[in-house]
Parts: C-alpha cells; sequence; structure tokens
C-alpha cells in the first residue's frame, strides 16, 4: 500500500462511516425516535449531507485521486479507485446549495403528500412536486447537462448497468407479462387465497416472524428485527436491522415482508468484514440488493418446499393452521390478482406492469415531456391500457408511493431489475447446489448462503453490476430467466 | 445580526448537531445495538471524533472569532462567543493524533476494565489504565503546560466552577458528613429498611416506571423510557431518552434511578427550542444537570409527600404494597447505610464520603503524587478511613467504578456538587413557591417545572455556571444549604 493510497483510505473510510451513521440516523427516525424528534432530526441530516458532500467533493480528495491513477494497484484497489472516483466527479459538479435546497424540498414535499394522500387529493401536493422535479432537473443538469436528464437520475441509482440494459429489460416485461396474464384471468383453474386469512395478534405475529428469521440462520449478534410503517432495511455486516410490520387479518402480510428484508439483511451481513468502511465491504447498487430480497420473496418464501418445511411451525404459533395444507399456503401467496390497484401489494406477475408504469411517466416527466397537473389522468389512463382496470381516486393512483415525493425519480425500474435478477441468479444456484429444493423443505438454507455469499455479496463493489451477474450466472442481466420462470410456475398453478 | 455572526452560527450549528448525533449513536449503543455493532460502531465513533475536532478547531472558525470580538453584540451573542471561543482555543492545542490515541486507549481500557472486574483482579487493568493516565496528563499539558493537570482536566468537566470553590465544598462535606454519620451510627431509631424489598416481574416494573414518569408530566410525544445496564440520558429538546434498569426483589432500585434520570430529561426537554442547535440550547454543565437530576431524586422521590402521593399508584401496580405505609417507603429510601460499599449504591448522606476518596486519589494519581499500582490499598485505606470499613476485593473497591478506566478523571466531584446544588436550588423553590410540599403530595408537579425552567432550562449556557447559581439563588455555590438540608432531615428520622 503506497502512502497515497492510505491517506486516500483514510478519506474513503470518513466517507463511508458518514453514511453508515445517516443510516443509524434514518433506521432511529423510522423505528425508535419520538414523533417531535424529527424538528431536531431533519438538522441533524441536514448537517450530515453538507459533510458527506464535503468530504467526497474535497480538493486533496481529488488530488491523490489524481496521483493514484498514475499507480500500479491491485484489481481490489483499482475497483475502490473506480467507486470513489464516480462519486467524487459527480459530487464536485453540484453545488452544496442546491443539494441542501433539493434536500428541503424532499422533507416539505413528504408532508404535503401525506396529507394529499389522507385526502386522496393530488393537486394538494402538485405545485410542490412540480418545484421539486425542476429542481431534479437542475440536479441531472449539473452533473451532465448533454444527457438526457432521466438517464442521470437513473445512473445514481445503477452506475453500473446501461440505460439500454435497463430499457430493453422492461420492454420486454412489457411485452410477455401482459401475454402471461391475460392466459391467467381466461383460467378456470381455483387457487386458494384463504390460507392467511384470519386473527392474528400483533405479539404472536411478533413471535412467529422472529421464530421465522432465526429458521432461516439470522444472526442476532449482528441484527434487530423491528416493527415500521413500511418495512426495510439498514445496516452494515456487523449491524443490519431489518422491519416488517403487522397486519392483524393476513398473515402472508409480515411473512412476505419478513423474508424480504430478510433477503436485503443477508446481503449486508455477508459483506467482507475486514472491507468495512470502503467500497470493498459495501453492497453493490440497488438492483444487486433488491435481487437478494426478492430471491429470498419469490424463490424461497413463494415455495412450495419452504411451505411444507414452515407449516408446522405455523401450527405452532397459530393452531389455526391445522386445518391449512402447505399446498394451499403456496396457493395463497402466488394468487395472481391483476385487478389489484396497489403495487406493494401486486403479485409477482402484475407488479412489473406497474413498474412499466412509473417507469414511463417519471421518464416523460423530467425530460420535460409532460407536466405535473397532466399525472393524475395518465396514470389512469396507463393503468387501464396495461392492466385493464381504472383507479377510482388519487390515493389509489398517482399518490400510491411515496418515491416521487421524496424525490426518487429513476428509482422505480431497480425494483423490476431486482426481480429479473432474482430470477436470474436463482436458475444458477438450482444449477450448482444439488436438490436445491429438497433442502428448502428441510430447513437447510445454509449452503445456498455460502453460495450467496461467494458469489454475490462478499464482493461488495469490487466488480461493476453487470459483470458480477456474469460472472455469477454466464450470461449478461437478462428477462428470460424471470419469464421463463412466471411462464413455468404459473403455468402449472394455474393450468395455462 | 452581522455577516461574520451568520457565518460563525453556521459553523455553530455544525459542531453542535455532531454532538447531537453522538449522542444517538451512543444512546444506540447502550440500547439498541446488536453485540458485534460495536465492531462497526467504534469505527464510526472515531471517525465522529475526528470531524468535531476538525471542525471545532477549524482556522476559518478562528478568524470569525476574531473578528466578532470586535463588533457589539447582544449579550446572547456574546455569551455564545464566548462558549464557542472557549472550546475553539482548548480543541485546537489538542493534537488530534494524541485525541484518536486516548479514544482508542479508553476503548481498550474499557475491555480490560471488565474482564478485570469480573475476575475482581485490579492487576488485569493496571498497566493499561497506567497509560491512559499518562495519555491524559498529556492532554492536560497540551491545553495548559504550567498548571496542575488535575485542575486542566477538571475544568474540561466545569469550566465555570473556580476549582478553589469545588475543593472548598468538598473539604466542608469531607468534615461535616462523617460527623452526622457518627451520630446516626450511635442512633437507636429504628427505621423501616424492608418496604421496596418482594418479587417484581420486570415487566411489571416497566408498566410501574412508565405511570411514575407520566405522573411527573414526561411528554411523550419528546421523549422515551427505555432499558439499560446503567441508567443514563441522552438527547436535546425534541428528543430525549433516559433509561433505568429493573432488580427483581427491589422496587425503590428502579424507582430512583428513573426519577433520576427523569430529572435529567426535565433539563433536556426544558432547553429553549429555538436556539436548538448551540449553547444557548444546550445544557449547562455536569454539576447543573446533576443538580437537576438529584433535586428530582432526593428532594422529590425521597420526601414523604411523594411517597404520599405515589403509594395508591404502587398499590395498583403490586397489591402486596397494600400492607406498607408511606412513612416506611420514605423511611426505605432514607436509610442511611454507612457499610455500604458501592458509590451507586449510596445513601445521599455517606454518598459524599465515596466521592471524596475518588477526588483525592485520582488527584494525586494525574499529577504523578501516586502510582497506579498503590491505588487498590491507597483506596482500601482512605476507605477505612472515612467509613471504617475495608472492602473486601478490588470489585468491590478500586474497580467498581467504570470512570477512571473510560478516561473520566476529575469528573467524580461533579457528582457531590451536584447534590450541593440541587439543595441550593431546591431551597430556593420552597421559598418561592407557596406549598410546594403540599403541591407534591397532591402530584401537582407543574409549578416547580415550570419554576425550574424558567429559572435554569430556558437559559442554556446563557450565564456562567456559577454566575446562574448566584442567580436563582442569591448566593454562589455552598454546601451550606445540602448540610442544613442532611442535618435536618436525618435529624429527626434518626431522632438526632
Amino acid at each position: 500500500m503506497t502512502p497515497e493510497y492510505e491517506q486516500f483510505m483514510e478519506k474513503v473510510e470518513e466517507v463511508d462511516n458518514l453514511g453508515k451513521i445517516d443510516s443509524i440516523l434514518t433506521w432511529d427516525q423510522e423505528v425508535m425516535m419520538p414523533e417531535r424528534g424529527i424538528e431536531a432530526r431533519s438538522k441533524q441530516k441536514a448537517v450530515m449531507s453538507r459533510l458527506k458532500h464535503r468530504l467526497i467533493s474535497d480538493e486533496e480528495l481529488g488530488q491523490l485521486i489524481k496521483e493514484l491513477e498514475d499507480q500500479d494497484l491491485t484489481g481490489e484497489q483499482d475497483a475502490v479507485l473506480r467507486e470513489i472516483k464516480r462519486e467524487h466527479e459527480k459530487e464536485k459538479k453540484i453545488p452544496v446549495e442546491l443539494l441542501e435546497k433539493i434536500s428541503e424540498k424532499e422533507s416539505e414535499c413528504v408532508e404535503k403528500w401525506k396529507n394529499a394522500r389522507e385526502e386522496s387529493d393530488f393537486s394538494m401536493v402538485a405545485p410542490h412536486l412540480e418545484e421539486l422535479v425542476e429542481l431534479k432537473r437542475r440536479y441531472a443538469e449539473a452533473i451532465d447537462p448533454d444527457e438526457e436528464p432521466y438517464r442521470v437520475l437513473f445512473r445514481d441509482y445503477e452506475p453500473y448497468i446501461e440505460f439500454e440494459t435497463m430499457v430493453l429489460i422492461m420492454e420486454k416485461l412489457e411485452k410477455r407479462v401482459p401475454e402471461i396474464l391475460e392466459k391467467i384471468r381466461e383460467s378456470d383453474a381455483e387457487v386458494d387465497t384463504e390460507a392467511f386469512k384470519g386473527d392474528f395478534p400483533e405479539e404472536k405475529q411478533r413471535e412467529l416472524n422472529e421464530e421465522l428469521v432465526e429458521k432461516l440462520n439470522f444472526d442476532w449478534r449482528r441484527g434487530r428485527l423491528d416493527v415500521s410503517e413500511h418495512p426495510f432495511t439498514l445496516g452494515n455486516q456487523f449491524d443490519c436491522r431489518i422491519t416488517t410490520r403487522f397486519n392483524g387479518e393476513n398473515l402472508a402480510e409480515s411473512i412476505l415482508p419478513t423474508v424480504h428484508e430478510f433477503g436485503h439483511g443477508m446481503y449486508q451481513l455477508g459483506l467482507d468484514q475486514d472491507n468495512y468502511g470502503n467500497p470493498l465491504g459495501s453492497a453493490r447498487d440497488l438492483s444487486i440488493h433488491e435481487s437478494q430480497s426478492r430471491l429470498w420473496e419469490n424463490h424461497i418464501a413463494r415455495s412450495r418446499a419452504f411451505w411444507e418445511q414452515f407449516l408446522p411451525t405455523l401450527k405452532e404459533h397459530f393452531p389455526s393452521f391445522n386445518e391449512v395444507s402447505a399446498e394451499e399456503c403456496y396457493e395463497s401467496v402466488n394468487q395472481v390478482d391483476p385487478e389489484n390497484m396497489i403495487r406493494v401489494n401486486a403479485d409477482e406477475v402484475s407488479y412489473h406492469l406497474h413498474i412499466a408504469l412509473r417507469f414511463e411517466l417519471e421518464r416523460r416527466l423530467v425530460n420535460g415531456e409532460i407536466e405535473v397537473e397532466e399525472l393524475p389522468d395518465l396514470w389512469n389512463d396507463k393503468m387501464e391500457e396495461l392492466l385493464d382496470i381504472r383507479p377510482g381516486s388519487d390515493a389509489e393512483g398517482v399518490l400510491q408511493d411515496i418515491h416521487w415525493y421524496w424525490g426518487s425519480i429513476g428509482y422505480f425500474p431497480t425494483y423490476s431489475l431486482g426481480s429479473v435478477l432474482a430470477a436470474q441468479i436463482y436458475r444458477e444456484a438450482e444449477e450448482e447446489i444439488a436438490d436445491l429444493d429438497e433442502k428448502i423443505s428441510n430447513g437447510e438454507f445454509e449452503e445456498l448462503q455460502e453460495w450467496l455469499r461467494e458469489n454475490i455479496h462478499i464482493h461488495g463493489k469490487k466488480f461493476k453490476t453487470a459483470e458480477l451477474v456474469e460472472k455469477v450466472t454466464g450470461q449478461k442481466p437478462s428477462a428470460e430467466p424471470f419469464l421463463d420462470y412466471i411462464e413455468e410456475k404459473y403455468g402449472e398453478l394455474y393450468d395455462l
């Protein structure tokens, strides 16, 4: 390690740790903070973003990056340099005043959105969203004035997936998913939908979910499971915090989010411990993260094998499950309901049309092709076109997701990418791990976990996203494995 | 507000918010963090101290301070300048490498102390304490090479109480307390000691303590009550977190710490909300903070009026209290036991001899008059001299408190100062608030709380400590009110 690299790493670790501290503040805010704590927390968060910006755009850091580019670095050192250089060059183009304005506007807009959603009245938030979108355009312009603004924003979330690759995947989904849904609509198959309905006290659900993640080998010495309004995961390889939520009338609505977040958590906990505090010990971007959560949610928790394994535990906690079969559990978590309006409740198949809608609208919006005020109607029209349903209110339509209102534009496609990559990765796992399905039904998850860790988690950001996918699966990111998977699975379930 | 003052305040708020964020990390570490999270947290904390040091010792800040000294500021602006200038000038004298070494050594030494205490073997931690004491000497020397090292360290905790004032108070306590204890030892009075002994499940204790702080008007929208190994309070005027602990066999051992921490919490929550993020909205130093916790613990929760008010609530939660009288509760929480070896279990009277011992030893130690290896024997000898008891092991003696092992040398006297100031302030409150005792016994705490807020909390660091005390009580900090208070209270209780 040269002296320059050492100095460089010291700065890298400062930036990285600030990010980790910021995560703790976010987790605390969502899970622990008393209500009025927000009045102090928003100021703390503002100081954190200012400092992070200052440290990453620091001139001395820029100088070190330049010097290191002329040095003969190892492959891993090169990867760290690549990641930090990208961040540094981006951040130094963005005026700190613009970042502060965006951050303020985001907080304000989210508050307005909460009220607007409650009243189901988009006009209450529209002017704020308009200002926020304008600021995001200025943000994109600061980074690259010659590029399509939406591409710049997407690259913030997915620097190492080609925009064209993502578009190709979205186009394939938008073409093939409706065909499959059409067949399902026409199917006479009877698929159980009732297995998880009933009366489930919160405290008992909590116990069940704790036992669930324990069966999946969650390491309590390095993790927590809590409750929040929207489930999420934050943390690092030593301290990973997942959350879930409870619906007293539907047990699957805690189990599936728990397993989803558990998948995110496995990724965090699988990162290289020796590289805590730098990109080699940090997760690759959103699509890979989401591939891990969807792998556990869709390919494990929505499999027959999982319910064969887990049903006895369900029965111990809730004797009403003595009347339910593993097959009914399997059917209930895989029921396809194209009439559902709400993305977060969507089934694995319809889900991607919800994303396709958002992808189209947010791209046109930020590129200036449509106006904020047109969003509710365009949303409803597109919903009709894609899923043959029309939201009856703004709350069921354009106001359902928080993302745009807190400035996350260009984020939605990473959800579809996550499902697609999950299928691609899981197909490879099934090929490489003997009798994987049988192991799942025996509750033996270790081999899969080890495989995911060795192939994905341990690398952190060493490889670019597409490289990593190709290294693991032998193929570039592609929608085919996902489409094959849903055709086979739902073909059997719905007798297509 | 001049442009310079505005720039200055921007920097002040950055530093201040970093401190607040650091508090959240500490709270989280003690209350929420999974065990192995420490491996990441220690790095996050190290980055925080480095950044705090960098921001407070920043040259631009120094330049602004200079410019502001020539400007015509308001009284409040002057106070902010005074506080920040002191911090700035101190910090810029300390090499950041020294701070980092101290911080590392502190973490290491605390770990060694935990093991040593478990094995009751001082020699296991002695070499580490020796290195730490040496580093603290270098720290004191960096700040002021011409001053007695112990005074420099004391000033870190109490910049605005004269060292001589503190010494005078400690001397008075060390002279008068033994005389009172002697009389108590000779007394034939029968004082109940059993009221709080029994079998109290943790969950039920938690409910009781929640109701207790609610009766004291704790604002849940701005606060939390949790459990930790050692009770503590951290937070700010919007988000104040107190902790307590439970002893299944003694209910007073959660009630008294809860009320103590509640007192700290009232101070935090009473700070000026408009001045969040600067010294005017931050608590004065340790002795004033401790005066607030001791006021609630000693003058409220150890009063007859309090138990008259609270006993019915106790009975609701624990029917065994139907057999207990308010007088027995009062006696039990005021029992004087000079044979107790452990500071944190000490009664209000003996307590100060435990502090006198530590004050003497830590002063001689850091000033180089005694060696680390002599500490266990000197401790035991002094204990015999002051309290006529001799610890039978290191765990009962020199290893009982964490403070020295995490580098807090010069801190102990602030505990005695806190009790002394509590008595001085409470005597004034009793004079100014009509029928205060009766109000307590009716559960009417609002007037006292408002009085404390208006007279102490709301000012933050506007006044220097001694100034503030004089402003509230008309007198300089003095041991007399405390000595009068214990002579009267224990005179009556023990028929002296």
